[in-house]
């Protein structure tokens, strides 16, 4: 008898965006005349930058010749896809990944996912509140976790609360978790961490033999040059961090779909008895076993944003973002409305107007402002009383969203 | 303390491939004046197909601009690829399958390997033996075999023996398991099923409640009009297998990646208590945690093999492939081997010379004749003293490979 995986049972019925999707799509069929603006599901709107259309361009026409076609590629990435990271990404901030260490993937999601089967069911792991739903519906896949309960925690998992109180900051948890997902510039916060936040998880997860899982998905977004891109950038993260990159922010791949994650060859994990075996050649395993690579003309497109055109194009998509959470900021402010992020982050956290919860706060943006925003308790408990806006969004919207917020009446 | 998945400690060192690679890699170093024929790695050599080409560039160009740019897409798969499929796939061969039912994904290895994160570790897999190593060897990532055995064999997998005695085509095995995994035509024997040989899976199936992974990556090399190209050809299969195809050998799109996995609503497996529960679900909950879609570009070139001068343009390369196999057979039965296979499948399945061990055909092939097959063992332990060769080569290269062979002494 063909049984199913019954963790998945445990799953909350909604994920965010499809329940976000849902409210959205019932709003508009019965209100077909109403514009609505969409600043929920943190979706890029702008073009592909045109350089990396030229090479986007180029990589199918190889594919149309036979003496330039490519069948099978290397499953890790084309060579001068993980040179390109290795060098810009990494060399270029003084820090030394080699292109070996580097997995091209076709997107952070799965990445972020699929990491956790390199790692058994004993794992504690710890992930902040709130957080990108993905951590904790992948950990409860995987059968590390208990039932979800009645305080909107899964049990056995480790949650960092993230408030006002503590600057959107995750403190070390009392527990002792394995592995620890972070995420800065954070989503949904737009929090980023400091290189003394960031040194100290290091020296935890060093001393206490814990992995941190970072995810850097928003780190093109970063102003502050005093804020670290990279989690290698502290002395010794390379022993105990594996970094999670991603096109799809940086240069609108959303839908083009390319990524890469770092596993330094020095980074271990125990077997039962102690031992310690290097992960890379783990996920390596993984990598080549149940995955075929990223299609090639969409790895020349990738490559194309580390030409010195390419990467003045997407540094313009990237502050026409940026200028749209500046206005933002601005409009929420002048309204009275508490905020945060945005600054080095494509995501403006802020508190809703009277206590509202986070979901009515929705409904209300929904049906009298025609706004969509993502509520801050879809990423967990301690997000109820917040809403995030993106900031990917087209500046005409923006600034039309914002006067409509504007006249809203409490 | 991190701790590893142990279940990847118990894989063989070598992937089959890989170990290929390793030989080929070594050969041509030392021998850098000899031209090699490479006929091992299942992978495509001929250009996408003209019309596939121009929808990929027109799909770059949608991204090129803000009006017909795409972001993040349905993680299932673009409505007009699902549609394309459903029609022409299975509509067409008088099978009734709703695009609702069809996930689009980046590759059949991927689907096949990932499927297994939806089933419990409880679940008694069966695989064919020799098969595509990846079956079984993400079933030993999942935690569902115990150790390698010193037959060749993972404790815990029931391996259903293909060989020259039963036709390759496996019965039913004695011991009942839970998943099935099938592949027809036959990964590496290029064997085919007929519609009793399937009747009689899916009526065990439903009269034991075991689901059928049903691996179709090459249907299209199907020339007998009278072998089914799906499994849901067979009366009540929609209620116990999951068919999963590809446009990699279809379409040559081993480096654009794209394929499809169908779960019909009416699937269902099983919790601890015996209670049914639908698959389609779990499978919709998995594809959409923990993967994001397959670039649009890429659906739109792929959903133009369905075009009529598509259809036209890809069953052409098929027909050259086809003729590839037929060149071989020809050859080979001249110089008195046994093969089987390559008929309905671009595999050529061949008995070695003299009772000669897979590996050591393999190394003459290569050191005597430059060219480059897949050991028969490699597949599995009732591979052994039998050789694959792909037809996906040029040409002349099969020409010249098959003039080699024969001048072969031994």
């Amino acid at each position: 008898m063909a049984l199913i995986n019954e963790h998945y049972l445990k799953l909350k019925a909604g994920y965010l965006f499809p329940e976000i999707g849902r409210r959205v799509k019932e709003f508009t069929q019965a209100n077909p005349d109403k514009k609505v603006i969409r600043m929920g599901i943190g979706d890029v709107t702008q073009p592909l930058a045109p350089e990396v259309i030229k090479a986007f361009h180029q990589g199918v026409e190889e594919m149309a010749k036979a003496d330039t076609f490519k069948g099978y590629g290397p499953e890790q990435g084309y060579d001068f896809l993980r040179e390109a990271i290795a060098i810009n990404d990494y060399k270029a901030r003084g820090v030394d990944i080699s292109p070996d260490d580097i997995f091209v993937s076709d997107g952070s999601k799965c990445d972020t996912g699929n990491i956790q089967e390199i790692f058994g069911h004993e794992n504690k792991i710890a992930i902040c509140d709130p957080v990108y739903p993905v951590y904790a519906d992948t950990t409860v896949m995987s059968g590390k976790t208990g039932v979800y309960m009645d305080n909107g925690y899964f049990e056995n998992i480790i949650y960092m609360p993230c408030t006002e109180d503590n600057g959107f900051i995750a403190s070390i948890p009392r527990q002792r978790p394995d592995l620890i997902f972070l995420c800065f510039p954070n989503n949904p916060t737009g929090t980023v961490a400091s290189k003394d936040v960031l040194k100290q998880w290091v020296a935890y997860a060093i001393a206490n033999k814990c992995i941190i899982l970072y995810d850097a998905a928003y780190e093109a977004y970063i102003t502050d040059p005093a804020i670290p891109h990279s989690i290698y950038e502290i002395e010794g993260a390379k022993k105990v961090a594996i970094e999670f990159r991603s096109f799809s922010k940086t240069a609108g791949f959303t839908g083009t779909r390319c990524a890469f994650t770092v596993i330094p060859a020095e980074l271990v994990a125990y077997d039962s008895k102690g031992q310690p075996h290097p992960v890379k050649p783990l996920w390596m395993r993984r990598h080549t076993t149940k995955f075929n690579g990223v299609s090639y003309p969409v790895q020349k497109a990738a490559a194309a944003i580390y030409t010195e055109q390419g990467k003045k194009e997407v540094k313009e998509v990237i502050n026409y973002y940026l200028e749209n959470a500046r206005i933002m900021i601005k409009s929420l402010t002048e309204l009275g409305y508490k905020v945060f992020g945005g600054v080095n982050a494509p995501y403006v956290w802020v508190k809703t107007k009277n206590g509202m919860k986070s979901w009515d706060y929705f409904d209300k943006l929904l049906i009298d402002a025609n706004v969509v925003g993502t509520p801050g308790s879809g990423f967990g408990p301690s997000g109820e009383g917040y809403f995030r806006f993106s900031a990917f969004a087209d500046r005409a919207n923006v600034v039309e969203a914002m006067e409509r917020i504007k006249n809203l009446k409490f």
